[in-house]
Order: structure tokens, then C-alpha cells, then sequence
């Protein structure tokens, strides 16, 4: 393994480091209720919106490490720039279990507004490393492969900082049901 | 180490992260009483459930580890489907430690129910993996060497899923006994 | 890599999570005060034991991974006893964050018996790994190496186990002076 | 992979582990306001300063790993003393969700020197294992690449240090953005 390859896989680990740890934080969202034993039935239902924010937050940042782990894996070696923009990354998803953990447990426009703002500025970071990687020449020869890579993350950042409009002139629900749609059909377009 | 080998390697490091943070997430369940320290001595000894909660909820994902491990070390290489597979197991592992507080909390069936459920789709995820991995083609020469494998996990979870109308008609303990019954079948096998 | 090595990897990459994690989680036993501005400095000055016990919390954790880090060096593979011993081990570091919070929020002898108790058969575990390691001829060429190691650890072991009646004839403080002791050989033997 | 280069890659994975974690752990510190639906606006409002220290925190954090990853790749072996010396680096990172914990939730001179000194001290370990590392002779061919190593260690320190006086004689909000001067410029230089 080359010194370059070495740098490289370091930034791997810490990477998946951060996305793993952030990912499992987000059960703590999830509150163990404090009630007596026959009350805790109706407590438990009453956990339903956070269960929902577990399974957007999870897939998002599931889907956010498969775009990490996909981009990176086209790279040959790391520098100073890729560290800072991977960073910056890191820094946003690092912030999802708050804003995960706002989702579950209100109901207004305001949660679903940063909701989407974190995962669509996340979104555009991942962007942004994507064009450090093609600009400072960091990618190997498959580099070609994923063309619409950025045209995707575009779509993708559109359709959440979209969804703040929407929670506020329609209703928070929708917002949430159209993330759940584009959650899906990138599920779909993965298992095809 | 070829590219193929280097995505799977990714997910493997990502999985362990997941697996290792949700089992070392456990003992936050125990919480440390917050008593005069004369009365420090039977609230330590109220704590009996949450170990014990610790301990089938440790052995559990510790097992899930261990069967992700073998699956994983047989394979060659990765694919969509198989990371979307994953990251369903993942999410349902990551889930523990808020189902295994739950289970050191409460005495009910409910709670024992919520456990089983968690741990028995969970087993499901795993068979479906193994599917996926033997459908796409994504096993080695040494494939073969598990062919019981399928049959195992349906039993593992059937287990679970048993548990759960034995948890209401019997009772809570008999249920939990009769995991920690299937956890140490399961240890002796894998010792002896 | 071979496959063999590989297994022995992911054990590896698995319990450094796990120590990493718990080493990690030791912090959040150093509760940040709820005070008005003005008491700060005496509220901050009251978390002297959660800072003593952060300090043997981490140099504990710290001196079981060093240890687990050269033992697994010396393996060139795995086995499933391999890995319940190592479960068992983690299993039992993975209650440390628990044990060192009890340390600081407590002063009787109880926490330092609870304390010495996990930490001693944490220390049996290890030895448990030696001995399957050895007897299941896991070890390379360079197994002679630490023929003491055995010796060490029993040693190790009897100095925590004989803390917890010294904690309650004489006092919790030599007790834990005890352990710094110790921590301070060891720590001075490997910097030597 | 040679037996030393492995023993190395172990240091690496359970340092990485640390970072990870530490840096992750922050969020926690953004706590989740709990308050009727239509006060939320102004509680996430008051969340200013938590945001800030985390954006602080983060950086320091990411800085400190990307400090580590580069001293530790040149690293061609490691030595029991390198392991305590890194080790007391993770224990001072390891307390920093604590530090900037308290920088969010209080604003007086108090809180920032423990910050300031906390990471002081941490950047003195890193030079200790700059140190250690050429004198024990465990940097490879590439050693003389950042001759300027040290200084700009010590330059680092000393304006953390140097902060702490600020804190309390000028204000403490000018001690923070001397920080954040000092951390885009450090930024800077890594993009640039």
C-alpha cells in the first residue's frame, strides 16, 4: 500500500467514523419514557413521530455515507483541500442527530426548515468535494464513470431547501412526504 | 487490494462502526443513581434488570456481529443491493439500545415484545443479506461452506417471534429465558 | 491478504471501536453544571472526583487496549472461541464507562469495590484470551515472546481484586492511590 | 503488511476511533429544547452560542486529527512510548466535548481558559509525540518534510495559552475570535 493510498485510507476511516457514530446517536432521539407500567403502552405510541425521524435521519445519513463511500472510491490519493471540504461534510452530518431529534419531537415549519437546510447544505458539500477531487486531479482512471454525479447532487439539495417553502406555505407533512419520496427513489434506483 | 475488495472492505468498516458503537451504547442505559450515598447500596441492587437487559442486549448484537462477520469475510465483493440490505440490518441494530432499555426499565410484556420484534426482523435482515449475496453472485469459492446457514437464521428468528404470544400467555421472564437459553446454545456451538 | 488474516482483522477493527467508544464515553460522566453564571468557578471546582476517576477511567481503558492491541499482534488467526473470549472482554470494558461514573459521583468503598471488581475480571478475560490464543495454537512464530504475560495479568488482576477489602478496612482513598500505583509502574515500564 | 506496520495501523485505527467519536460527541451538547410548540423559535434562537462552540469545537477537533494523520504518516513504526504519549493526546481530546460543552452554556472568562488551557495542553502532547517519534528514530524516509513542525506547534500553543490572560483582562469574546483568527488561518493555509 502506497503512502498516498495510506493518507487516503485515513480519511476512510475517520469519515466512516464520524458517519457511523453520527447514525447510531440518532436512537437517543428516541426517549425511554419515565411512566408507570400501565401507562407505558400510550407512551410508546406516543413515540411515533420519533420513530419516523429515526428512519429519515438513518436513511439520510445511510445515503449520505453510500455517496461518500461511492466518491471515494474513484479517488488515488487526498490533500489538504479534499480534508477541508470533507470536513465541512463531516461538521454537517455531525449536526443530524440535533436536527433529527427536532423533527421527532416537533410538529411546526421551523423543524422541517432546518431539517432541510442541514441535509441540503450537506448535500451541497458533498458537492463541493466532489469538485475539489476533479479539479486538484485526485481521481484515478474511473473517474468518467459517475458523470451525473453532480447534476444528481444538485437535484438532490433542490428537492430539500424546495421542501422549506413548502413546509411553511403547505404543511410540514407534505415536506416530510416528499423526502420520503426521493429517499425511496434513490432506495429503488440502488436496488434495480 | 483490488477496487472491488476496497468497497467491501468500506462497508465492512462502516457496519463494524454501527455494530460496535449500538453494543458500547448499551451501558448508558444503566444510569448511575443519583442518591445520598447511604441509600447508594439498594439503588446499585435495583439496578439487577438493567444488567441483565445489558447483558442479553450485548450477547445479542455481539451475535449479529459475529454472523455479519462470517457472511461478510465470504464474500468478494459489494453492490447496491447488497449495501441497501446492510443498511436495513444497520438501522435495526442501531434501534437496540433504545429496545434494550426499554426491556431493564419495565417488567410487561410489552416491552419483551418490542425486543423480540426488533431482534427477529433483525434476523430477517440478515437471512435477506445472505439472499441478496447468493443472488447477485457475490460469494467466493468458499460459499458453500455455510449451507445451513438460511435454515439457522429462519430458527433464530422464529425463536423470537415465538416469544412474543409466550411473553403474553405465559409470562415476560419465561420469554426472556428462553432467549438467554437460545444465546447460549448458540455460544456453546460456537466454542466447543 | 489472506482470508485468515482478514477475519482477524475485522475481530481487531471490531474491539478497537469498542474500546475506542467506551474510552470516549468516559467524558460524558463529567456533567456540565446547570448553574447561575456566578457559582460556576465552585460548581466546576466540585468536579475534582469525576475528573480523578475520568483519569484512571481513560488510563484503565488505555492500558486494556495496549495490552489487547500486543496480544493480537502476535495472532496470525481467529476462531469463534477467540471471539467469545474477546466478546467477554468487551463485554466487560464496555461496563467501565458505568463503574468510572459510579467512582466519581461516589465516595464509599461499594463504587471502589464495584470499580476493582469489573476491572479485575476484565483482567481474568484477558488472560481468558491468552490461554485460548495459546492452547488453540493461534499465536505466529513470535509467540514466545511474552512469556510473562500470563504472570502479569494475574498479577494485575490479584492488586485490583485485593483493592476491595482494603477500600472497606482501611479506606476507599489507598485503595485508589493503589491503582495509580500500578498504573504508574506500567506506564513507566513501557515509557522506559 | 510487515508485523510493525501493523502494530502502527492499530495506533492509527483506535486514534481515528477517538477523533470520530469526540468530534461526534459535541452535538450532544446542542440540547434538544424542551418547550411548547410556539416558544420553539425563540429557544432554538437562544442555541447561538451552543452552535458556535460547536463550530469551534469541530474545528479544533478536525485540526488536532488532521495534525495526527499527517505526524503518524510519516511514522514507518511505533513504540510502547509513542502508544502513551498518543495516549495522553486522546485523553485531552477525549475531554474536549466537555470543555466546549461549557463554552456553549456559560460566557464568562472561566470557561474559555478551561478551553484554552485544555487545548493548549493537547498541543503540547502533540509535540511530545513529534518528539518522541524522532528521537526513538520511528519516522521513515520522509522525516525532514515538515521541518517546521514544532514551531508551529508551539505558536499554536502559545496563542491558546496566551488566550487565557485575554479571557480575563480584556474579554472573553476577544479570546474567542482569536481562535477562530487562528483556526482560518490554519484553514487557509491547508485550501490555499
Amino acid at each position: 500500500m502506497s503512502s498516498e493510498r495510506r493518507e487516503l485510507e485515513r480519511v476512510n476511516a475517520f469519515s466512516d467514523g464520524v458517519f457511523a457514530i453520527a447514525i447510531t446517536l440518532l436512537v437517543l432521539n428516541i426517549g425511554i419514557p419515565s411512566v408507570p407500567e400501565d401507562e407505558l403502552g400510550s407512551a410508546l405510541s406516543g413515540l411515533g413521530d420519533d420513530v419516523l425521524a429515526y428512519v429519515i435521519g438513518f436513511a439520510v445519513i445511510g445515503l449520505f455515507w453510500f455517496g461518500h463511500h461511492r466518491l471515494f472510491s474513484r479517488l488515488v490519493r487526498s490533500n489538504g483541500r479534499l480534508v477541508l471540504a470533507n470536513m465541512l461534510l463531516l461538521g454537517l452530518v455531525g449536526l443530524m442527530p440535533f436536527t433529527t431529534g427536532l423533527l421527532g419531537r416537533y410538529d411546526g415549519p421551523i423543524v422541517v426548515a432546518l431539517y432541510a437546510a442541514n441535509v441540503g447544505i450537506a448535500t451541497l458539500a458533498d458537492g463541493l468535494i466532489h469538485v475539489v477531487a476533479r479539479a486538484d486531479g485526485l481521481e484515478g482512471e474511473r473517474g468518467g464513470r459517475e458523470r451525473h454525479f453532480l447534476a444528481l447532487t444538485g437535484l438532490r439539495a433542490a428537492v430539500f431547501f424546495l421542501s422549506i417553502p413548502i413546509a411553511y406555505l403547505a404543511s410540514p407533512a407534505i415536506a416530510q412526504w416528499l423526502w420520503l419520496l426521493l429517499i425511496g427513489i434513490v432506495f429503488l434506483r440502488h436496488w434495480g
